[in-house]
């Protein structure tokens, strides 16, 4: 396959692209000189080298801002350790920072599929609870924050992960808590749905 | 003027109608016949005689739904008349009704505009505090839940109408308290906005 | 049935309103007073005995801006008598007017079904070819335009029109025209259908 | 700066990115693994050594689909010489292609900005003109289609090569043309802009 066939079905893979777009991706690296299409082409080999999973929340992180095999928000001494919340994914790390958390994270690498026995093979739950384990063993765990999002799959996400952390700290003055519901901001009573009305009747204060 | 710029005019003011759809509607009811087009004329003619505004929530009910001047809500005597729901129009009362809710209403008119010295002149204040005065002398009230929008309009009058029912509810044992914020069914952890997700956070559980 | 439940069905079918909206204009009513409300109700009253249909191009007309049975088009001296356009609606004469033209109108109803044996069931067929015959005997007519949307039911009736007018017109010097196709203002090549580059290529000059 | 810092800003450039995506692009990255990462490097390293620009219609071509120096379309005798069209880059012929045309083409690189008193810095003028004097040499060309969007910057390239080319051609039997502008495929009269209505009045066959 040529090159340009090649890139069309490796763009076509990238998130929210589709097969028009993938294939304008291409004209428009055809449209630059030898020197900037190398310099992409470098970056993107140079990931691999340049970046590792954390060892504590494993997401990926610049070799270069972290300390040794762990993140630079895992190694900052600052971060309230007491804290965990478990996160989807990467891109929800920097909301969540966004609003002011300063704990720390474990990212599961997605949701639990609805009608699945072995969640495990899809998230990081045996990776999860060894942390838990150790962080509880270490004596600093206070709370779990199961940080996922209010939809049907974080919802059963969270079920699950409830379940199973229970037995895992209930010897231990660990709690587990989840993401307050409501209405999100800008939101009009209005045209809230039934759901979100419910949550935020049940979570008034 | 004749029928024709006249109607365009009306439909213009109709909730989220241009001035391209308000004339396709005139389209639309000239290419019905006269007895399509007199039907609706005497059904907004009704709406006048047919309806009433409640004394107690103000909103608007149909005359034979409800008891007197009192509309079917605030003349059941199953609703809880302990805990009184403050919203900004009668089209929130449907859907908070959607939510479960089982208490009681009272509907403002709308919100507070935000550099306004006299708000009472957009929202029934002096109408709420005396409502809220009769419910405390016959001893049912226990809470006022001010179910705003999370809106800036919803976040200023919340302030405001915190502000002023204090003083008249502090020597009995009312509570004010605000619907639940976080996030809403279905939104995604990495799209919520950072005041948000700091509610989210503020509000677990 | 209440007139609220009246008007909500009534609105619901006016052009592009849903459920919602439908509630949501009944509760703008309901806010409005009396005298506003009566105000919607004259109007759409008086669009009946206010206005005609006209007796040459079928389009409806305020009477008091027409001569007779006629509409202020049909009866101006200065439009070209020669040239006929046959649209589908009365919305299409407003739009047609903002491009320059100059001659006269027939409104045809709609659109011919595409697999329907008695299409003058939904378009006015028989008084389209008694209007082209009595021009025709009047010695003016030289060009009838099919000004029909570029659209499948369009390109039906058009093609429908041209065969049915075809002998009706074929012993005189007048001539059948279609509008342009091509490339319309604003668009694209890149993104335009291959059969509207079929058409700008087919209608270079 | 770091590899990630460096593809952000490089996919941000990319049509129809903004920073939001090209950060998504970046952790989609992070999320493969080094063989697939290495795979699209290659990829796009490939595209400078396997692809050329054809020295006739100035189009970018994967070199074992032409011939020498020129794309496979130039290089192919069915075409038809006698009809030149130009259009503003390459996914324009996609598109020209599906729509049947079967002459050959000339890629201009854009268009001529509109208070630009060098057009020729932005648009190969100089090169489309040597074509052209080289056809007409050739004894070939008969016909020069202007392909060029409907928007303004196309009218005014349209303008601006007309009355360059008219001098270069005027001796010979080659003539200029533009696509055809009306209703495209699809659009609806009562919508149509008064421009599109015009152009579509004009060209009325």
């Amino acid at each position: 396959m040529d090159p340009i066939e090649r890139l069309i079905i490796a763009f076509e893979r990238f998130p929210g692209i589709g097969p028009r777009q993938a294939r304008r991706f291409v004209s428009f690296l055809l449209s630059q000189n030898n020197a900037a299409r190398n310099d992409i082409a470098d970056s993107i080999r140079a990931l691999g080298s340049a970046t590792a999973t954390c060892s504590r929340c494993h997401r990926w992180f610049l070799k270069n801002t972290g300390v040794g095999s762990t993140c630079a928000v895992c190694a900052d001494p600052k971060r309230d350790a007491g804290v965990l919340m478990v996160v989807e994914k990467e891109a929800d790390i920097d909301n969540v920072e966004r609003g002011g958390y300063r704990g720390l994270y474990f990212v599961l690498g997605g949701t639990a599929p609805l009608a699945e026995e072995h969640p495990e093979k899809y998230i990081r739950m045996r990776e999860l609870f060894s942390r838990v384990e150790s962080d509880i063993a270490a004596g600093a765990l206070k709370e779990i924050i199961l940080g996922l999002s209010a939809t049907t799959e974080g919802d059963h996400t969270r079920l699950l992960l409830h379940e199973e952390l229970r037995p895992r700290i209930e010897t231990n003055s660990v709690v587990v808590s989840t993401l307050g519901r409501g209405l999100s901001t800008g939101s009009e009573l209005e045209y809230a749905d039934p759901e979100t009305i419910a949550q935020a009747l049940q979570g008034r204060k």
